[in-house]
């Protein structure tokens, strides 16, 4: 499979981030569109508490984009709980065709990449993109209930409490996704559910070569390659696979999960992980930047490991998937 | 949204059937490709045993297309084991670009359908669509491990093991994908897990009738209408909701949670469930008889409950969506 160059424009007409406590006192945390002090948005659950982020993000999202949704042609929407029950539930409301999604997460930018071909099909106008993660549902799923308190390693992450949403259309001003290339899984070995950011570096680095090398370009094209979730551990290992690859990206290369949580004040070890890290982190920063002009060219990959507590449980590796798109300020493609 | 008529042919070119004893067992069971007597597929655990189920289904239905792992565009899989490991384990090896995806049991039809789609884009040649459940690895997730011999419900299915791979092209004889229509999450205050069909019976009605009404044809206009895995019980619902809704779907009207097992012989109650249901009796059977002109026009139901342990733990409803793709003889629907 190669790079897919979009025929038409797809656009994102708007987008909306919803985060918790920890992510709202973080460097970002102004640029979030709404935040509960504590982090149950009115629910009595964890879960509950997820889902009703994916409602508030999507609800933001159309109200920005000014219009309803049941004018959306479809929603791919994922996270990172069994089931995938905060999308399920958490959009219910919308009445619109539903594709649920699981690339752990890499969630976000897969969905990017259906909703672009989807539009691209020309059978879809208007497409909506959400996921999200939660931090206290994460941690009683994946590891221990946080009341626990257990200890964690310095290569672990802190699962973000987010939800972003993004419009994505066939007509509108903005940032337009121009290319894109789907990953594939790959499994270099790694087993430590604790440095998830070695696991998922190696897909990152496989999906990023791949499109240097066959669009002929390097990362001097691009203003920001922007990760999902590496943290700084996975953050240095993907810098040195490049480097070994003959790439450096050291001018360009940065990661949501460094820029979420002020690292120094905060302890959340390699930095911030999850569905909603990269979400919340690349609409309400990124985004806004490439829409005012102040970005250019940009590449997105999101990262998604792929296992489960019980097949770690059993012994097995971790294996990782990382997508990647091109997102530019409309016209500058041309 | 409405019904979507593809312009261009989207072939459904080959397909594989990998099944557990049971499931040979049945009177379906001449009809598939492979199946291992212990249901454990040379494995240790039943979830090792799912993954291969995977591999070996997409192998089969590689072998059969005569096309390599490394030639599909992309694979869109899915599966019920938490964070998808089925189908992130078992589809390491091929090597192609991948999107996970999570529809309960509706998946290989939501695959059907993001397949076509994408092929229709025009940037995807060959797309493989792979699904899975296991018997033992669903009961200990979802309800209690098997050997705790605990009752069931009389409303209550069985999981199948089973898996089904299908490879879509752009260009291939066979049967083919003429219309689909994705379905939207419906809630109509279902809350019992031991009766899924009746969640799922009001989803897979939404979305027959506005295809039946989009299209103005009746249930005169179809050989088959096939739903996922709603038994017996939730295939009453569907008549009742139907003929309410002014279709008597009597004549047409199947479901292959009810063909899979000899429910006289076997104590599956109401009928097979799970992801790999509809995929390994559509694959073998129905696809089969359409592809040698045995059986005219026929509209395929995959049908997805989408709540999970917890959620039913803390007294939420069922949610449910339903996918509809229409398949027919290469030619037929010119």
């Amino acid at each position: 499979m190669s790079v897919i160059r979009l025929k038409n424009s797809v656009n994102i007409i708007s987008s909306a981030s919803v985060v918790g406590r920890h992510e709202h006192e973080g460097p970002l945390g102004e640029l979030f569109d709404f935040w509960d002090e504590k982090d149950t948005f009115g629910m009595e659950t964890w879960e509950r508490a997820e889902a009703e982020m994916q409602r508030l993000a999507l609800s933001f999202a159309l109200s920005k984009a000014g219009i309803s949704g049941d004018s959306l042609d479809a929603i791919f929407a994922g996270d990172l709980l069994n089931q995938c029950t905060s999308s399920s539930y958490g959009l219910l409301p919308f009445n619109a065709p539903f594709f649920g999604l699981y690339g752990a997460c890499s969630t976000v930018v897969e969905g990017m990449i259906l909703a672009s071909l989807l539009i691209e099909s020309g059978h879809f106008s208007r497409v909506a993109d959400v996921v999200s993660s939660h931090n206290c549902a994460a941690e009683r799923q994946y590891r221990t209930p946080i009341e626990y308190g257990a200890l964690r390693a310095q290569t672990s992450q802190w699962t973000v409490t987010g939800a972003g949403a993004f419009i994505l259309t066939n007509a509108g001003d903005g940032a337009e996704i121009s290319e894109l290339l789907p990953g594939r899984t790959i499994d270099l070995g790694i087993n430590d559910p604790a440095d998830m950011g070695a696991a998922m570096a190696p897909a990152a680095a496989d999906t990023l070569v791949r499109f240097f090398r066959e669009t002929k370009t390097s990362p001097d094209d691009y203003d920001k390659i922007i990760t999902g979730d590496l943290g700084s551990r996975g953050f240095e290992l993907m810098s040195e696979l490049m480097f070994r690859e003959g790439y450096d990206v050291s001018r360009a290369y940065t990661d949501c999960g460094m820029l979420i949580y002020d690292r120094k004040k905060s302890d959340v070890h390699s930095g911030g992980s999850g569905c909603g890290c990269s979400a919340v982190v690349f609409g309400s920063h990124f985004l806004r930047e490439i829409e005012k002009g102040e970005l250019g060219p940009v590449l997105l990959i999101g990262t998604g490991a792929l296992m489960s507590p019980l097949t770690v449980a059993q012994g097995q590796n971790i294996p990782a998937v990382a997508h990647l798109v091109k997102i530019v300020k409309k016209g500058a493609s041309l």
